[in-house]
């Protein structure tokens, strides 16, 4: 998918909503566990349910590893489920050295059609830029994550006095173009929203943390959305888990229909 | 495996070789992809011809993973057919946030046994401390790499006026003991082996790049090796691509005996 089209749903849906598909075997409904395909049967309807609500879907993939082979199969056959005009992200945060790079690439482009997939910046420009060689498919570089270890180094000072993730951005999105690249931005880390836009005015921000890692969806607008949106707000635990009976894809659409209704106030508060 | 084990067969086999199982259906030999699993029966003969001369296996995920469900089932019937006694590496370069790291740490330490798993340290302790929470089992954390792009961050100045890189051992030697703690570093980069010993005196560093990649073993070991040897030190495509016919295995087998044989001579010679 294309920019042009990413902001054409955006704008159509009035949503920027992501919707992470964590889809845990131990967390979803105990009726599922009798069925053949229990993590496809549980997106399958939180699909249905939330697809007109959200523009892109991020299926953690640690969740369908877990299962193996039938792990593999199920998110198989989610990627292929997913409507062609919804953003996907391989929740992956994969990076190593170009050649194999190159094969993680490869597996999630072209086996599995994922528009996008999540990558680790550690080992540099060779680790990314095989991610940035197909056509309309987009790496997410993490940035500045939600979690507590995001102290440790990735806002510690580097060269110029800087904070590290700062450097990490300056430097690899010459790797690329906002056509193709993206960067996660943690929702809990919205005071430093500000300086990221003046490096990158124009880049989408995929930005996990609003809901159960308690980030705050205006003040994140406030600070990181563009004249294109440019913003992908995730949340995953907050929907997909909303229930736990029959009717989860029903609590999950209700959660959904919620977000959406606070992102289109602000997308045209906005102008977007 | 603990490390009085690793140790114990680094001193009884005379060598500190891991082997990368690199295992990609487009390089291996024509006449095994006429067979069920070509992948398994690759991986099978170069575990045969090997075994008695290295103490490590190192499976890069990518390779799998790229097959899907198939190369899933490939490596779960490589990781059972590893003899127990040699040390497992799942080269998967994960690192999430904790619940998410704990996901990818039991699908490799419980579902598929493997003794350790590269980790990425970019997301900081809670992507890191999931996987040293399992007896006997091991994190390998990336610190130096031996591609190009680690000048790109790991070798930029951080804080205190020492290389990133350092830094990151610095922090997070702390998170585990070097009983369930390893570092990644490039054979490439046999300049700054001494300068990480005065830190991790004791540690076991996995040494790729030695090969295909420019790393010269004596170096390495110079600058590198502790009274327990502390190094792993990694081959791949030169010893499981050293042959493309029906006798790949017995070529790979004279290639891993050339390593062996020097490193046996150089175990002698720091004493271990």
């Amino acid at each position: 998918m294309n920019r042009d089209e990413l902001i054409f749903q955006i704008k159509s849906k009035r949503s920027f909503l992501c919707i992470g598909l964590d889809s845990d075997i131990q967390k979803i409904p105990n009726h599922l566990l009798k069925l053949e395909d229990p993590l496809f049967e549980f997106n399958k309807q939180i699909i249905d349910a939330t697809k007109d609500l959200c523009v892109a879907y991020k299926p953690n993939i640690a969740f369908y590893e877990y299962l193996g082979e039938s792990g593999w199969r199920s998110l198989k056959k989610t990627i292929d489920y997913i409507p062609k005009e919804i953003f996907t992200i391989a929740d992956a945060k994969r990076g190593d050295i170009g050649n194999t790079s190159n094969i993680y690439a490869r597996t999630f482009f072209e086996n599995m059609s994922f528009d996008s997939v999540t990558v680790s910046p550690y080992m540099g420009a060779d680790s990314v830029i095989p991610f940035l060689e197909f056509k309309d498919k987009w790496a997410i570089i993490l940035a500045l994550t939600s979690n507590k270890g995001s102290f440790n180094f990735q806002r510690i000072e580097a060269k110029g006095g800087k904070f590290f993730f700062e450097h990490i951005i300056k430097i690899s999105k010459d790797w690329g173009t906002d056509q193709n690249l993206m960067y996660v931005v943690g929702a809990t880390r919205v005071e430093q929203l500000s300086e990221i836009r003046a490096i990158i005015p124009n880049h989408f921000l995929l930005v996990p943390g609003v809901g159960f890692q308690g980030g705050d969806l205006h003040e994140v607008s406030k600070f990181g959305m563009n004249s294109d949106c440019g913003l992908l707000v995730n949340s995953s635990r907050g929907i997909i888990y909303a229930g736990n009976g029959v009717d989860f894809a029903e609590k999950a659409k209700i959660e959904a229909q919620k977000l959406q209704y606070e992102m289109s106030v602000i997308l045209s508060k906005f102008g977007v």
